[in-house]
């Protein structure tokens, strides 16, 4: 795959990539772990956060450094002419004056989109609100790919799979690896239907319930359950003890099983799983940035 | 011009630069449009912020970044010991410890000034209220330039004249350099009668209207009104209406018309206008950083 | 001392350095002064500030720049992932992924103690709630012994001692390196008991007192007292006067007496002393630059 596949690209929503694409993007990330290198420097990158975030600006940010680039942007949008009635077009039109790439995080579906639209530099999306975080989902199928060498395998996501749109990039990319994907959500909160049909047209193998079984499941999806979405605060609680992991949850697990969460977890996962073999959430952490690395050092062409 | 002229010196208002030194900026800043150096390698710029900002702020750290410098400082001012109730003036001798040039903007008149006399660091004033802010006029005058080949042309102004800080600055400079001076705006927002004062003692030719016409305007330069500033909001949408910037307000304009704007814009200009080649606002941000690198550069007496 | 003995160190409280260690860390700093080395290129610090900072947060960043590193982290944990209910223990756990090490501070007590157990990374406290600010009283005791040469000198303490974090640490040093220590503050705002009994168990040599008296002290340590302490503010009022310090109170001080302050100030300092030879405030703002690199360069194993 040559540089120019890659070079100038935004990276809106995982389902903007092939599967080469994205095989080619964790080989990639594999050589960033090896040690930086200064491809970028003298190259800057903007960081719009329109939202909170802890991960994956942090993530961003060391990447873009580890490549000797430099770092601008807000995490206060406050702070900024959007304060004072700035449009989204202006304020993006404004930073590509001073970026050569561009990273936003915003509460609107559709935001990033439109961004790549009005800007000649690449865009990355970092969250569109409840729609895509491709960059999230590379450095999954990275975690994944790491601990069990391979993709195709039987995948559990539960909790929140209506809001979390971690899920939603994430279950294109592994349906499109041929993995086993097995969806548990509490009612009201399950994966929206035109995502389900989508995945069947792709012939991804489905199963849907409401109760968690992880008997033979190779990787365990762990998603924020958000109070906020309950009518019934009864009912949250019901839910939230249903899905807690627990050591006692992983009774009769494989013993290769990996528990991924793309946090912040509030108590879904138990912290006494932290120490265990099965976690690989802090993983998923550090993964970030060799995979932010390689989506950097492509779409710049250095790559 | 020798190096001594501006080194260590604040850059406050307009004003108290010369015409030659001012020119002298604006070669400066063609020079560094050629490409960064690493002029302020091991120094460092203070930005402090206690007002919004996207462009002059991330302009000011993309310069100096450019040159090789490092920037610290802040963008919320409730996050410093200001929440603690410290002085202006302690901030101010606690940040010249840190950096060796500290560009401030500041909600009030005056601030700048004051942060000039306590430091002994040159100090750049991004904004003092509705007062100056000399780094937009010599963007906006490095602009003209750029696209019109002189300064000495028919610039109208249009928008709130009373409060807007940009034209404050601008209206002094372009008096300084033979323009002619064409003012536009609501009653009750006109130009300050001080400022006019000014400029008719400076021998400049000026004409004020409620009215816009643009036939024979070879620069527009437009501001933000704000909402605000009307005790009836009916008066408001009148307004808004009347100076809004459209295709259609510009008919039998010049061919080679510019139309200029500080930005953040609400609705005074049309989006429609922006793919047209009298847009330059989106330059004047551009122009922003090779500006800034020259003043910055001048103070730090390596340019 | 060898460099293993503060490679990978969490620096959480003066009282966890021994005399010898605070000695040598000063012999660093005042290295440090010569000039900076590029010493942690390639290294990053993550800053996390739950609560405001100017002069910490700002001279760790500068330090670290000074020392070639790289900074990243957060000053409002309101924009990151604590937003949505994330412990403390997980935003550590990420940052250290990140970062080589972490400077923290938090209002809550013991929470960097709490960051330094759950991190492999060397933790900096840089002050939780009341408790401890070991940088602080380095640099406290780096900028005395600069202006004096020796540190077993009369010191009066003045101020809000209950709350006040800063003084909490400095008298700890200071009874180790054998200072006499006169404590002035007001009714309810006395030193805590178990802190007196501590420095008595020191042997060190100590007078309280409700009236400032500052005829044979050497160094004068003047904290801020928050209004919010009192119920009656009548006595705050009261209270404010009597420990102000004005050119008044400095008759029938000593000639080399020194006024020292953590600095921000209210009105405790009359602005009147910030040009006489008695004031070391703004040395201790520069002083916390090569202190801290100091720290950064030693627990990082590189000093």
């Amino acid at each position: 795959m040559g540089k120019t596949v890659f070079a100038g690209r935004d990276i809106i929503s995982i389902r903007d990539l092939e599967k080469e694409e994205i095989e080619h993007i964790l080989r990639k990330a594999e050589e960033m772990e090896k040690g930086p290198a200064p491809l970028l420097r003298g190259r800057t990158l903007g960081l719009l956060f329109f939202e909170p975030s802890t991960r994956t600006r942090l993530s961003f940010e060391v990447a873009m450094k580890k490549l000797g680039g430099e770092v601008i942007g807000f995490s206060d949008a406050r702070l900024t002419s959007v304060a004072k009635g700035e449009s989204l077009i202006d304020t993006i039109k404004t930073v590509e004056s001073y970026a050569d790439m561009i990273v936003i995080r915003h509460i609107r579906e559709g935001a990033a989109r439109l961004a790549a639209e009005v800007s000649e530099k690449p865009i990355i999306n970092a969250g569109d609100g409840p729609n895509q975080h491709p960059t999230q989902t590379l450095l999954d199928l990275f975690t994944i790919k790491k601990a069990l060498g391979r993709l195709d395998i039987k995948v559990t996501l539960v909790g929140d799979l209506k809001y979390g749109r971690t899920v939603h990039s994430l279950v294109y990319a592994l349906a499109m690896f041929d993995a086993t994907i097995s969806l548990v959500s509490p009612k009201g909160l399950e994966m929206p239907s035109e995502v389900l049909e989508d995945l069947k047209a792709m012939g991804a193998a489905i199963e849907t319930s409401n109760e968690l079984d992880i008997s033979d499941t190779q990787a365990l999806y762990v998603t924020r359950i958000q109070k906020e979405r309950f009518p019934d605060p009864e009912e949250y609680e019901k839910v939230k003890g249903t899905y807690k992991i627990t050591l006692g949850t992983l009774e009769g697990a494989r013993k290769d099983l990996i528990i991924l969460h793309p946090l912040p977890r509030v108590d879904e996962v138990s912290p006494e799983i932290d120490g265990t073999p099965y976690a690989r959430y802090f993983d998923q952490v550090a993964n970030g940035v060799p995979v932010r690395m390689a989506v950097l050092g492509l779409v710049a062409g250095v790559l």
